[in-house]
């Protein structure tokens, strides 16, 4: 019987453990606060603000919107960044990117508070999910992958596990975290020759490629743990992944559907880092 | 017949274009220069120092030694170095590590200009080396890797890369320098199941483990590349690699010996870095 790994079973342990975690800082008078940072109103920025903060708001945590005017210069921008970045109330920043044309993008990344930076844009973050230091933020979709696999008991330690992928949100972030966590990593990508073959040999493959349907039953051993990080429209419109799930799921012993899968995670991941951060940040990690 | 890949021949071929590109910049007013700074008189670092130094004066860069007093203060340090990093006729600084322990070393890292951060230590340029970016400097004897088999004419594009190790100095800049090259790489560790097997699979080992010997005849695959970057003492005190030469020789088409091999090429790598860094910093990159 093949497992399907579901993340809402994940999203819901994730809450319970936050919502507790949460009542504990509120006890010692820390009170977990989130900005998010909007320049303009983009309907898609808008619609993951939603979703965010209905998750952040469901175990305690606060919003609060920073929204700039579309229009706003460089400097009034900073201006603005920098008093959200010093406001101690302040655990975790979700800036919505890319900014506008017109603003550099990277003297803002080069401002925020690593300790702040839950959204993992910041060079001293990013370092620090390089060389493995548990303070560090990682990009939310690759850290929700490491809970999905923990929260069905899937052991990663000296496992074959192969990535297909290799982009800065997803790929090269998660092969960090699996390293770390003693996996033996398999990094393929495009230019890999004989993709089916070398995914084939893993014992837990993550699809991470952006392409529809891509991984069809021949990149999967029998008993393999696949999952899912695509999101996709296939030629009827629908929403789809990297993997072919039928196909994949004959063969593997657990698997994420698209959606329901490692996406329905990634807002809890969020919430997980301004808990974080606010331990962080009153000396109480 | 296997190839032995010799570092003195990377490093004359290396140090041939350098005196080159040094000649250029000189001929439009650029005198590259890098700064050693040094905290005490450690034996360790004066020989690495006139190692390097003599290296770099090689190909025609300035060098010059800042030393500091093993008593000094952090903020008599930090000015020191201030001044170095400041200095608009230093392109590139090397900092001895570690600093005694009454100092904040991670103070230094954040100061340091990450275009003079010639050997890889702040944030900034760790987060470009695990991007992707290739304004970054990669950790020196990871970067001679990738010179050794650029030398010898062998292809990694496509190819499945095995590296042994993942330290913050060799394994991962160098999986991630592959991987920007387009090689299917794996990273292998202590805790890796089945080792010879997984290496045997490899189109390129590269063993950084720090183990001496142990990449033995049963890891490799008759035709291998096969490059050691280990630096031990055998048994009988003499310095040998992770490779176990012969065994692995007798299986390779091409391998590096231990010493003369990538070792001979880490500070060629440096001054390459003095010479990118003075491009960089005059804009004529």
């Amino acid at each position: 019987m093949t497992v399907t790994m579901k993340g809402s079973e994940v999203a819901a342990a994730m809450k319970e453990r936050l919502q507790r975690e949460v009542a504990e800082l509120r006890a010692q008078g820390v009170a977990p606060k989130a900005a998010i940072v909007r320049v303009g109103a983009r309907p898609d920025d808008l619609a993951y603000e939603r979703g965010a903060m209905k998750r952040l708001e469901s175990v305690g945590i606060a919003c609060q919107v920073f929204e700039f005017p579309e229009t706003i210069g460089q400097k009034e921008f900073e201006a603005g960044f920098k008093a959200v970045n010093d406001d101690p109330e302040i655990h975790g920043i979700l800036l919505f990117r890319p900014l506008p044309r017109h603003l550099d993008e990277e003297a803002v990344k080069r401002m925020i508070d690593p300790l702040k930076d839950i959204d993992s844009m910041s060079a001293p973050n990013i370092a620090k999910i390089f060389s493995g230091d548990e303070t560090g933020y990682a990009p939310c979709t690759a850290e929700a992958v490491v809970h999905v696999l923990d929260h069905y008991g899937i052991e990663v330690q000296g496992r074959r596990v192969t990535v297909i992928g290799r982009s800065m949100v997803v790929g090269k972030p998660l092969t960090m975290l699996l390293i770390k966590r003693n996996a033996t990593v398999t990094v393929c990508h495009t230019r890999t020759k004989d993709l089916p073959a070398t995914c084939r040999s893993a014992e837990i493959l993550v699809a991470a490629a952006g392409k529809a349907k891509m991984v069809t039953g021949d990149f999967v051993s029998d008993g393999a743990v696949v999952i899912d990080v695509g999101i996709n429209v296939d030629d009827d419109g629908k929403l789809c992944g990297d993997v072919d799930y039928d196909a994949v799921a004959a063969k593997a012993s657990h698997i994420t559907p698209v959606p329901g899968g490692v996406g329905a995670v990634t807002s809890s991941v969020l919430a997980d880092h301004v808990v974080r951060a606010a331990r962080y940040l009153q000396g109480n990690a």
